[in-house]
């Protein structure tokens, strides 16, 4: 036991739950405590009567069925990474979390099903690395694999950037394991590709942000490992040109383009300015970029050369101003390293207010200049740097705090200048909705940070309808309350 | 106005829904209404106290608000085409039947987004045609797709023999519109590849056969239209051998394997004894074969080579036993015929019961041996066909009656045979079920035919969350009611 008191309404139920979870699964302790209750950047700090760590399914289940019992509400969490506060509990302390962390193991691997059943904690990485193993490729990949963990990938829906080629997570899953918010316990783990045996209720879980019960096991698709991977980094005079590319790639390949993002001069000047070892791949500056990437299913399959013809052809028709290729793995992490280090080079620039939106993909050339001249009538001097996923139309319209006068530090107007967070995401968000009929969190969710903001836009309809799920699954509203709807 | 009385309690509901949707949105005349009240088969035979066929959305909600005020039953039809009678009213006649076939317009097509919106009446063969008119394609692709219509596609998330590469009819769908069972119109017709703004309401329409709602539109989504299309009709000793074949396809092709169909010699035996036209294009007979169908984006792009070589080495290793690829379009419809018609076939070898099942795709083998012993017990003689897609796991297994004594004609034995349908369903569905955690419908859906076998296998947990989720939507019950759950 912990030395810390627990607070009174909770005692009863801190000893009910530690009868079932033991000692490892209870923490109590401020400090320990810690980590489960602010994420990364600091943004959200909340409090929990206790965080419980069950061991496996059955104990999450009992747990969740205590809690329902005393109507104390539960706050899921996988790996905290969540960008929105949706795995950190609010400030009052009445609720608890649950971690998964625990539930880590990898139950099964069916090569010749291309599948694997994995439990809610399992590492993203570790998944990954588990499919390879097998001569099989899990393609999810996102910036905090390292970090975040599957379930929590699932609840969020987690995109990242092979979504072209292989979908959302959602496209991912085949099967779910959930405990339900009265503590049922609903076996979904199906490893099927056809099943239309009534409604697919893993669609409910998938998203929900745990927000309508606790998704503790998955069955998940594998694909065939590529082999062969031919990536370039190439110069385009704009957004427009780069989606042409995009369609024109898409066609000449088979459908064999796993990665395309798009990524301004301005970013890559951060990028070179502030992270150390990167340099600018091509010999002179060009106002836009495309990181592309090709997976294809043979070594020396001629994807290069597909590749290869398709810029030179468009460097003919100026659609593509220079290009390079990867020759070989060092110099690919390179490249990718120079769009991963896009939001932590902007860090060195000052504050920047980020949107993770989404519009068609034809619509993206004119969303960036139309977000780029609204944000720019707002806060002169502000400086977008919008870049991401345009194979997927989901662009980070990350803006820049304006150059501090006479070239001083940016600290000064920092404040300010992030001050005016809400009002420049309304009024993006706006633009996104009303103009493009795009959305306002194109992978991020929703958890707690977009609730207001998302209300603006759906309609009395689809409130309603998404309050109805809600209320159908979770009557008594203890999971993860307050978020998502 | 036509001759045929209205029966009473529905006159008032039938002269409202006259004014809004006019005399030709109307048909209560016998003769008129018989093909919206049988489906081709003829295994179902429904009344309905009239026929509704809306011209637009807002004539949809229009009707449906009514009839839930008048608490009238509503059967939405797409093309009819249902296997599981989804699509036929009951024998009541207390409900109407509401057609979206003059919703049949294509909204929109976005090339550059991938994108096509389109309104449920519209013909699935019409939906591929506009697709490839704009050099793109919709890879959704089955036997009814002349007269199917996308709207019942949606609603019965219709698989077919591209889900290996594409998936299901639910992967193929971004946004949807419809019809809520209180008359409320959802605008849900979002263009986007990731929106994680609330729970992902589309999903609950794809696939519930109307029962919560009418879909009325959907976006679509398009791939880049194949370049090269490489077809092999492949002699293989077992399932088993199919099975390791299509694994290191996968692997070699880059996931470039679109179709992968297995067929049993007495299913070939039967085609190329009653189908005019057929012939075996192999020179000796062999015990299994698999058509296998590539996709790829360039003319001559290199995978023709690569089949011929993995046929090779396979046949080296004694997986294969002999092969063929199409030399030309007529050659390549050609094989696909003799798939094609392995259902038509089996009608004159006499009575023929059936299974739409899936198991995970690594247990095909395992599970055709099983069943196949399973009939073989029960019915001494009678003639399993297993065919279908192996890529999804998805075997119908099909049984035809025993040859008749003395060789003489099917018909003295074939009701005996027919008679004991539900008995070996009752038997092949408990294998799938308890043995390999299959489905007893993977591609049909429920519909009526299947809605007491499927009780009998769903948990308590899943038939109490099902029917959760339809009274939460519908909550009096009037979207086409006593179906799917």
């Amino acid at each position: 036991m912990t030395a810390r008191p627990i607070p009174e309404p909770f005692e009863n139920l801190h000893d009910r739950i530690l009868d079932v979870v033991g000692e490892e699964g209870v923490v109590a302790e401020a400090g320990e405590m810690a980590r489960y209750l602010a994420e990364e950047r600091g943004r959200f700090v909340g409090k929990a009567a206790f965080v419980v760590r069950p061991a496996n399914t059955r104990e999450v289940a009992e747990v969740v069925k205590l809690c329902a019992e005393a109507g104390i509400g539960i706050v899921p969490q996988g790996g905290n990474t969540s960008m929105v506060g949706g795995s950190i509990p609010f400030e009052e302390g009445d609720e608890i979390v649950l971690s998964l962390e625990r539930l880590n193991r990898i139950r099964a691997l069916d090569a010749d099903n291309f599948t694997m059943t994995v439990e809610a904690g399992v590492i993203l990485q570790e998944v990954q690395q588990a499919a390879a193993a097998a001569d099989r490729l899990f393609p999810l990949s996102l910036g905090a694999e390292g970090s975040c963990r599957i379930g929590g990938n699932i609840s969020t829906n987690a995109g990242g950037v092979q979504v072209l080629r292989y979908g959302n997570t959602r496209e991912l899953v085949l099967g779910l394991e959930v405990v339900l918010p009265d503590g049922r316990i609903w076996d979904g783990l199906r490893a099927l590709r056809k099943d239309n045996t009534g409604y697919d209720l893993k669609q409910l879980f998938i998203g929900a942000e745990g927000s309508l019960g606790i998704v503790t096991a998955a069955v998940l698709k594998l694909y065939a490992r590529p082999r062969e991977i031919v990536t370039a980094f190439v110069a385009v005079p704009d957004p427009a040109a780069a989606l042409a590319l995009l369609s024109r790639l898409r066609g000449a390949s088979g459908e064999s383009v796993t990665s395309f993002e798009i990524l301004p001069r301005l970013g890559l000047e951060f990028t070179l300015r502030h992270i150390e070892g990167c340099r600018d791949p091509l010999e002179a500056a060009h106002p836009w970029y495309v990181l592309v990437e090709l997976f294809g299913g043979r070594e020396d399959g001629g994807l290069r050369e597909l590749l290869e013809e398709a810029l030179a052809e468009a460097l003919e028709g100026s659609l593509v101003l220079d290009a390079t290729l990867a020759e070989t793995e060092a110099k690919r992490r390179e490249l990718w390293r120079l769009r991963e280090a896009m939001s932590e080079a902007q860090k060195f620039e000052g504050g920047s207010i980020k949107h993770d939106v989404s519009v068609p993909v034809s619509s993206v050339p004119a969303f960036i200049a139309e977000a780029g001249a609204l944000v720019t009538e707002l806060i002169p001097g502000c400086r977008p740097v919008p870049f991401g996923h345009l194979g997927d139309g989901n662009i980070h319209f990350n803006v820049s705090q304006p150059l501090p006068e006479a070239g001083g530090d940016f600290a000064p107007g920092k404040a300010a200048y992030l001050a005016r967070w809400d009002e420049m995401n309304r009024a993006v968000h706006d633009l996104v909705v009303r103009r493009f009929h795009g959305s306002i969190s194109a992978e991020h969710g929703i958890g707690r940070m977009k609730l207001a903001e998302n209300e603006r836009f759906k309609s009395a309809v689809e409130l309603d309808l998404l309050r109805t799920v809600k209320k159908a699954l979770d009557p008594h509203g203890i999971m993860n309350r307050g978020k998502v709807v």
